[in-house]
């Protein structure tokens, strides 16, 4: 059965339906919303708060492939983004508006497993999917919006990182782009290795535990890596005014992309983007803190300087600066 | 100057740019806006209230012509058809979250108009633009997310609808589907009639005001009518569980459509859509209230019948039943 069997009304129906069987009753998201889909808007009942709001648009073929991805896959990640962009503020995430555009000839089984992936994320994370709109269009486009709150005016910002701050990192960077590079050239790695690659380019998890914690443990400036570490690490250090020195032999590389990467994994952990792991600058003593308070790895990289005349500047172990001949993922153009 | 020409950050820089310069500041939410455009979430103060938030998306070729619409008039629509379901709530619209994905050779120029339309709706609604993203695309696509309040409890749904209930209806309706008309095959008319019907079609006003005061004369029962009268009336009768009856002879159609559209007024009327006027159900004294509180015409139309076996019945000034051959819009497949 194609969309265009059962039209837009038919789909909206199907979709709620998935979510209605699929969701956590006992979430209080779920229990707080009083009109979910099915009315002009959705509605819900909201304490006193900080209120986060993120939105964020993948695309067919720029941001996915249907070839290399499960459908459920990609309702995930449509998600997991979002919320990547509320645990870099240390906020606590909420409500979910999903704007989709599709072919009419798209399945509706697919259509379903979309939103089955965005469920599976959203339980996970107490998300409810308030409410969105579907429409016909000529490619896929997912356009999501996720609310959330903060519950004091404490936040993670980029504008807050200071001189002197060290740098820091959860997980692993470059994963992500080792998983886009074994997807598109059909490269061939062991099992384990295959597996963690593709998880951590179709399956991010977004750090929100963390960025909580983070923020807890007094930290101030944090960014999510979508764009790749150097770019993002620059856009601190244009909110901050500042620049950044990053020590390259501290990097998080995962000892597999190393051995199976030995060419480009550098550039790889530099620029590769969509890890969705989260950079932060604090004073070394709260950097500690935050390393006692996490079970993920968490990787002092380099420091805050205010040397501006380079955003970022890159060091190897022995102090020597390393020419930075790459930046990261942009859209419209690919810088460097 | 093309956006590939200064990428995807320097595009934010430009939009943040015409946001600041062209935002009231003196709006509450402004005010209370923390951080806008340029971290990874935006954050502002939320008092304890009931939250209301809708997303609509806009794509090129199926919802807007970038032949016949000024980048102004697109901005502006594409904030309007979301606050006219805040308005179908009966809510004050408050922030706005825009996605946008285009194709890198589109001109820089172009995309501040698109914002300054978008500027200029919102700053005659007092609804602040918090945040948004960019990215490229073959086709222009505007995801936008607005978010309100209601005050209380009391809400304009599509379930509210009771048996003995009047049909009223705000304005006119068929004139944006004779806006559409006319640019899509170039038809001329005099300067007034040109005029009010492009209007209608590129640049319609939400009924924020009226959503509210209907809401406040005690109505329980609205919708916006995007899908066209017929479409919009049978999603009440649909929640509602009930049926309706409209009165063909009492539908507010504006003599410059009658004048223009000889054979196709009726059509245009029922079917139209994207009139974003309030559709509302109430009994017979509440919608005199209403009518004496408004300043814009208010036409009762119909009643709501527990006759099921059709949703929507229309009848002749003689109350004969006229058979019902066309539906309204829906994407991925045209009814009737």
């Amino acid at each position: 059965v194609k969309v265009s069997d059962i039209g837009e009304f038919g789909l909206i129906q199907v979709l709620a339906d998935i979510i209605g069987k699929n969701k956590n009753p006992k979430d209080a998201t779920w229990q707080k919303l009083l009109i979910g889909i099915g009315d002009d808007a959705a509605v819900w009942e909201n304490e006193a708060s900080f209120q986060l709001a993120t939105t964020d648009c993948i695309i067919q073929d720029i941001h996915f492939d249907i070839n290399t991805s499960t459908w459920d896959e990609i309702g995930w990640k449509a998600i997991a983004v979002n919320l990547s962009d509320i645990a870099a503020m240390g906020g606590v995430p909420s409500y979910a508006l999903v704007s989709l555009a599709l072919p009419g000839e798209i399945e509706v089984g697919s259509v379903s497993s979309l939103y089955r992936g965005m469920m599976e994320i959203s339980n996970q994370f107490g998300v409810a999917i308030a409410g969105g709109n579907v429409s016909s269009a000529n490619t896929i486009m997912i356009s999501i919006t996720v609310l959330g709150i903060l519950k004091n005016k404490d936040m993670l910002t980029r504008s807050g990182a200071k001189v002197g701050d060290k740098i820091a990192i959860t997980g692993y960077t470059g994963l992500s782009a080792a998983g886009l590079q074994m997807l598109k050239h059909n490269l061939q790695f062991d099992v384990e290795a295959s597996d963690i690659f593709k998880r951590a380019h179709l399956k991010p998890v977004p750090r929100i535990n963390e960025g909580q914690t983070i923020l807890q443990c007094g930290v101030k400036s944090a960014i999510d890596i979508s764009d790749g570490l150097i770019a993002d690490l620059s856009h601190i250090c244009d909110s901050s005014n500042t620049g950044a020195r990053i020590n390259l032999d501290l990097l998080p590389i995962h000892p597999l992309i190393r051995t199976n990467f030995k060419e480009d994994f550098l550039q790889m952990a530099l620029t590769g983007g969509e890890d969705y792991e989260l950079l932060f600058t604090a004073p070394d003593y709260i950097i500690k803190n935050v390393k006692k308070a996490l079970d993920c790895p968490v990787t002092t990289i380099g420091e805050i300087v205010d040397d501006l005349t380079q955003k970022v500047t890159l060091v190897d172990i022995s102090g020597n600066i390393v020419p930075l001949s790459y930046a990261g993922w942009e859209h419209f153009k690919l810088t460097g």
